[in-house]
């Protein structure tokens, strides 16, 4: 932790705005870093000041990471344009789910979706052409879903004509009513995509599991953080556990702290920079998050990935730092996803932990529970296994100005 | 299992039925053995018109055992009556949360109360003076439930002013909304009955909860089994073992397959067959239902514990024989409890296993994932460890009918 040294040491302003500004870039968490809920952080429209010129055009590429993802990429930047007083373009917004996108082997498979909001049309563009939502699947199977007592049918409903098989379950983010929810998954997963039929012996390997958005929990107004979406994922995986005795397995889990997800944000960060005309590759990411075992935690994992393709010398090759970095950074991908990632020229990915969401320094607000991860009690994916390491943020700073100060001096940038 | 000789056995009707129809008792599980759902299975009829002589009163103590929890005694009988044509009244019916009524301890104590249906009402007519539900919790801490984003509040609510904590949790079973439910239930648990306070530290130990009705699954209409609140308990438990990186802990685990209620439904049959005036004490009891994990094992359990209890000639003494069957009896009682529940007079709880609901013996409807009782695979609780002598039956019949068939044999009772 490097805090101490940042705080006492004596700046520099060297004018290589010009040459640096294009040769790395920044991606900012927003829950918990620029806004708590609906309200405003103080700090951040201070910090996005320093990011833009005097027309208001970003002098720096900036992509937003949120692991957030019941909405669409454009609500998500005029919410953010609106907060910052700096005009944000969606193709600067980097949603839990976007790296869907280049999951094509499934677009055109009949997949159930579970998440609120407009998770349909959410899913329909980001490509996918056979969508199946939960409530699609109540009415299909009224038998089903009979928690809710005022719920159940009235009457007997005649049989259901048995509908074309699901092929994937994707979980966009936590649903509403997490019993109909989980139901129907458990039924979709045992009868292997025909709910409503019976099962003899559980489907081994079970229906494809994608899951965007692991947090266990995020800081809204309350004290205390409140449940993500990680929380249902938490529920799924243990019935599945208790009934059938065996693992739930994913075939990707997407969002921040996995590889998947800062490799995809480096592609915007890199395709950004591109169409601005900035010439220089960018080589150095700046990630500024609040959580230690979402955005600290997929920082420092990310940078071991980019330093382990660099030292193999095979940037393009992803299977060689995928087999270097272990379990966490998500499904294999196929040659599409390939392409699409490859090419990256970042040689470093550095963590800003601020104290504004999740984590603080002090013991009062936000509450300890929430920030947990030492090996007894730990936070991150039951999938993601507790590296003491990968928590421990490059810099440590009150603030996201502070955070935008600390890269200034980092890269000699004047201000 | 007896099934096969008691087929092939020759009947032998000796007509005895005077001196033995007051010394057995009948505990007949509802879900799966009289009902599915809300559809009569149509053996039970014929078994009860053999239990009641022509003006319709019983000639053995029958009392109704039900891991249902989301109604009054007095609801259930009058469905039962109707069902079975038969005249029940509310004194024959136990539902999953009867036994609370003998934690006087609690009754004074400020309760916040998980379920649906009239749960106030019904943690009331058990004895509970102040009683908290789920959604007056929402509205004192408006900024606790926020995982539905259309119920999130508008604007920024007043700061609450504190209310008196909240002293114990008592699950009654099956809740809507469990992201609603599981959320408070836990901010109440990590803030020693504060919710909307912030915590340093998690209590440890935390606040006594209590749950009735374990069942993981249960049969209704559907091919497949549906979620209980057992799975509701696995969720709350997993969520709380994630973030606290400890154990949720019962300070009773209520409803079949735990000894209380077997005990308490022993009570119920002593009091009818007193009220009946039928003298000779009851000295036998027959279990009838069709789940292993719940019906089976509970009146196994019972048995064993009433033969424990019996082999160290102390029958009042129930915390011997508690200290002979391991942890499955639930709670430590108080004197008040002890003195309620001695005095029992039975000797043996054989158990009857029914084909007609979670259990079947082909392998067609109901579905293999829903009684799985394997060393892998065990549907029973958390705090119930598998014993496969447990889930064997004395008696396996195909239906109610058989299973008082099958009675009368080995109470030589003539028809």
């Amino acid at each position: 932790m490097e805090a101490l040294r940042v705080c006492t040491r004596t700046r520099r302003w060297a004018a290589v705005r010009s040459q640096s500004h294009s040769s790395f870039g920044l991606l900012f968490d927003i829950d918990g870093v620029l806004v708590r809920g609906r309200t405003p952080i103080p700090a951040a429209k201070e910090a996005f000041r320093k990011l833009v010129d005097s027309g208001g055009s970003f002098q720096v590429p900036v992509v937003f990471v949120t692991n957030a993802g019941n909405c669409l990429r454009q609500a998500k930047a005029e919410q953010l344009s609106q907060v910052l007083d700096v005009e944000i373009s969606q193709d600067q917004v980097m949603l839990s789910h976007s790296p869907l996108r280049m999951f094509q082997d499934l677009h055109n498979k009949s997949v159930l979706v579970s998440g609120q909001g407009h998770v349909e049309e959410i899913a329909r563009n980001l490509g996918f052409k056979r969508v199946i939502t939960i409530d699609m699947l109540r009415e299909a199977f009224p038998l089903l879903d009979i928690v809710d007592r005022n719920r159940r049918p009235k009457e007997l409903p005649p049989i259901t004509k048995d509908c074309a098989p699901i092929e994937a379950v994707i979980l966009f983010g936590e649903p509403v009513r997490w019993e109909t929810n989980l139901q129907l998954i458990i039924d979709v997963l045992l009868t292997n995509g025909r709910p409503g039929q019976c099962v003899r012996t559980v489907p081994d390997p079970h229906l494809p599991v994608l899951a965007c958005n692991m947090d266990l929990m995020w800081m809204a107004e309350a004290k205390m953080a409140r449940f993500g979406h990680g929380t249902f994922l938490v529920c799924l995986e243990n019935i599945y556990k208790k009934i059938t005795g065996k693992d739930l397995k994913y075939k990707a889990l997407i969002g921040k702290p996995s590889i998947i997800t800062y490799n995809y944000a480096d592609c915007l960060i890199r395709k950004l920079s591109e169409s601005r005309g900035w010439g220089v590759p960018v080589s150095r990411l700046y990630a500024i998050g609040d959580n230690p075992m979402t955005d600290i935690y997929g920082a420092n994992l990310y940078n071991r990935y980019v330093q382990n393709v660099h030292q193999v010398r095979v940037t393009a090759n992803m299977a060689a730092g995928r087999a270097l970095v272990g379990r966490e950074e998500g499904p294999e991908l196929d040659p599409v996803h390939e392409s699409e990632l490859a090419g990256s020229t970042t040689q470093s990915c550095k963590s800003i932990l601020v104290c504004t969401g999740v984590y603080s320094r002090h013991e009062e607000v936000p509450c300890d529970p929430s920030v947990s991860v030492t090996e007894t009690v730990f936070h991150g994916h039951r999938d993601f296994h507790f590296d003491p390491s990968l928590v421990e943020p490059t810099f440590e700073v009150q603030d996201v100005n502070d955070a935008v100060d600390l890269v200034f001096r980092e890269e000699n940038v004047s201000q």
